[in-house]
């Protein structure tokens, strides 16, 4: 049956690129996350949306799950395929189709990695400023799905605040062209907003205008060590009210060790439990002296245990590279992930109380934590020890998440911050969204989607 | 049957002030639109979350519709109340409930006055950057409804931008507690983003948590003559060039007599057909220059034929009254209002396509142009003569917002910019979203709102 339903795809298709070598099939049929065993039916990489509307008209006519896909960097699951849907890879559609000075957007296709866009922007002096560690390998369409964040949320929101226009094709098959570019719009329900953070559960992006932005002023890096995690809150009011701030980042010790381990080179001397990357604006002598007022009050009040600030771009960079080699150095260690988030005012008595849950439920375990700590966004890390099966050590993560989820929602936290429920976090969405809101969900997927087939099992099940 | 449906939910509810009185009817409803007659079956002002809750389970078991009502300053007919609805104010809902530093985060109830909200941030050092003339009268209930944009959007967006959480009681009773006031939240569909612009057809938002930001940087505020209408588009690109925009609006010879014979005080001599009041970021000699500098290019080039920058800021308030006035001065004529938008980049085209006809179309009709040019959104208001009878005005202006709608579509642009569909641009929603988004939209409703209680025939009919 589905052989045959193959066939008939590839007759009303000649020209759609299909793969089902089991080669291709474990490659296109998982993402980072490593929990699933990859089993799609196949693989079709449509070069239109044509083909992506004939692809979708067959899967609703013949009932096969649709998994859309693009540079598969995600990390809760949200693009694997492992029981025999048809992986729908944007990687093909993946160019710049146009540029527009005057309303400063950019028209792509959703293959196209972020790094590209981040290219493509600055060839006209200006700058797509959503930026995470994965820019090299993730699709803009991706980050759409999941409304990325990244880290320089804190300057310029989610990838929500730069999206001016998709063109979707829903789940049933209807090509969408929503918001068009428009700065003022109001005519109705904002289905462009409604897509956003879907994780293709609604429909397929198959198009994006992204608003640009003009390039930021002259910036400073700057690495801190702090003694403790209460000051780690206190250093940002006291930055944050004197500086303009781009990024606000926090690690620990452990995740240094890793990093370092990894090939990074060690900014400061000493042990010191807790790092921060900050880069702010420096365009002029007054805020470098601002940034030092900052850096000396902190010193005083005994918040700050020792400093460092980028001489040149290259030191700016080995700073960066601190916080963002973190997740690579990892990946050897098979972590379990955590990308949670609270308000920013909740952050410091949530940290508290999640620091003494972690200690006591992972006694041997070796936890990493880093985030975005200027947006309440903060990362677990939790490493596999090689005495542990795979199948052990993830009960034990998931009881500890359990807990973990009880605590966010006493705090009015989320159990995704930037990274999707998918597959991953499914078990754990009622933390974070009551029966009544997935209720509503469920209904308004059935409205985009009513044969269910795109992307089943994942965010609900 | 309404009357024992009234009795039954004053016994439930014994402490609901309701009114029925003919004025009262009269007063709440109806909006700032004047083309229905109020005929509502009651008031009902509500104190609490759970008395609007109380009122949705009565109105979803007895069948009875509901009116969403804040200040009534819309301009598209969407808070009017024609068919015997229960009207449900949120006018004594008007409390500020909460500030918080660490977020700077406002948490109000619906039914407060934009300006006090305003008044609210500014206690604290900070500003809720949306603005608009009705700020003394418009609930942010209503902003939250319409998605309303106003005079700042150059620089800080819409309504939309500004909401860190919402609690919305849903047209089935239920009571959704949307985002939290999280900067980072990927759980599942962002409801609080469908519920914004939705013009009150999908919940009641009942409460509202708003991002404040820091005080915009000094600022110059400057009137500008333009001799033609193709020098508009050509300052606005000079201007954004050069210097930081807080606004850019333009208005007509037209609008600058009703503004000035009511009131306002001229500010340059002679007769030019359009005008710009723009206000930008002056922190600095640097800035002042620039802004000299574009002005000086802009005369140059024959784009600017005269201008005056305001010494003071009571000439600054005077400068902005010339725009900020118009549409009250307006409303002793009884107009007829247009509320449209496309890309920036289309601006240009569009405004010949329309100028000619307008011309063609209401040749012996008085046209007052104004608005947010540097948003692509443009206000038409058509005159009534007091020859023709109300009847026969509004067919004819219903006529030649047929063909506006007709080029608005080719031009890819939107029917409601900023003031929402409502009632009174149902008939036209069409050319601004497709017959498939239109179908999405009500399965969407029908998900919120199963017994289609909310607003009825708003939107679409």
């Amino acid at each position: 049956m589905t052989a045959d339903a193959l066939a008939e795809l590839s007759r009303r298709l000649p020209d759609l690129r299909l793969l089902t070598e089991a080669g291709d099939l474990e490659h296109y049929g998982r993402d980072w996350t490593r929990r699933w065993t990859p089993a799609p039916l196949a693989i079709a990489l449509p070069a239109s949306i044509e083909e992506v509307q004939g692809i979708m008209r067959w899967a609703n006519e013949n009932k096969v799950a649709i998994v859309p896909s693009g540079g598969r960097t995600g990390l809760s699951g949200g693009a694997v395929a492992a029981h025999g849907e048809l992986v729908l890879s944007l990687a093909r559609m993946n160019r710049v189709l146009g540029f527009d000075a005057v309303d400063r957007t950019l028209t792509v296709q959703p293959g196209i990695a972020l790094e590209a866009v981040h290219g493509a922007a600055r060839e006209h002096g200006l700058i797509y400023p959503v930026d995470f560690a994965a820019r090299g390998s993730c699709s803009i369409g991706g980050n759409i799905a999941t409304n990325a964040g990244g880290i320089r949320v804190i300057r310029y929101g989610n990838t929500r605040e730069w999206i001016a226009g998709l063109k979707v094709v829903a789940g049933n098959g209807e090509l969408l062209d929503l918001n068009r570019g428009l700065i003022k719009n109001s005519s109705g329900y904002d289905f462009r907003q409604l897509v956003i953070g879907s994780e293709g559960t609604l429909g397929i992006v198959v198009e994006a205008t992204l608003r640009l932005a003009d390039p930021p002023q002259p910036s400073q890096v700057m690495l801190l060590a702090l003694p403790d995690m209460d000051a780690l809150m206190q250093v940002f009011a006291l930055f944050r009210a004197r500086l303009s701030l781009q990024a606000f980042e926090f690690f620990t010790d452990m995740a240094l060790k890793h990093v370092l381990a990894h090939g990074a080179q060690r900014a400061i001397d000493g042990e010191h439990p807790y790092y921060v990357v900050t880069e702010f604006d420096a365009p002029d002598e007054r805020a470098q002296e601002a940034a030092l007022t900052a850096f000396e009050q902190g010193v005083e009040q005994g918040l700050i245990s020792d400093g460092v600030i980028a001489q040149s771009d290259a030191q700016a960079a080995a700073l960066w590279r601190l916080r963002e080699g973190i997740t690579e150095s990892l990946a050897p260690h098979k972590p379990y992930k955590n990308d949670i988030s609270v308000r920013i005012s909740a952050v410091p008595a949530f940290l508290q109380e999640i620091q003494s849950l972690l200690t006591r439920e992972y006694p041997d375990i070796e936890v990493v934590w880093f985030g975005h700590i200027g947006d309440g966004n903060l990362h677990i890390n939790v490493l596999k020890p090689d005495t542990l099966s795979d199948a052990d050590f993830i009960a034990q993560c998931e009881h500890v998440t359990k807990l973990l989820a009880q605590t966010l929602q006493r705090h009015g936290g989320s159990i995704s911050a930037e990274h999707g429920i998918g597959l991953v976090k499914r078990a754990y969405l009622e933390s974070t969204r009551s029966a009544a809101e997935i209720a509503l969900m469920r209904g308004v997927k059935s409205v985009f989607d009513p044969n269910g087939i795109l992307n089943p099992g994942k965010l609900f099940a």
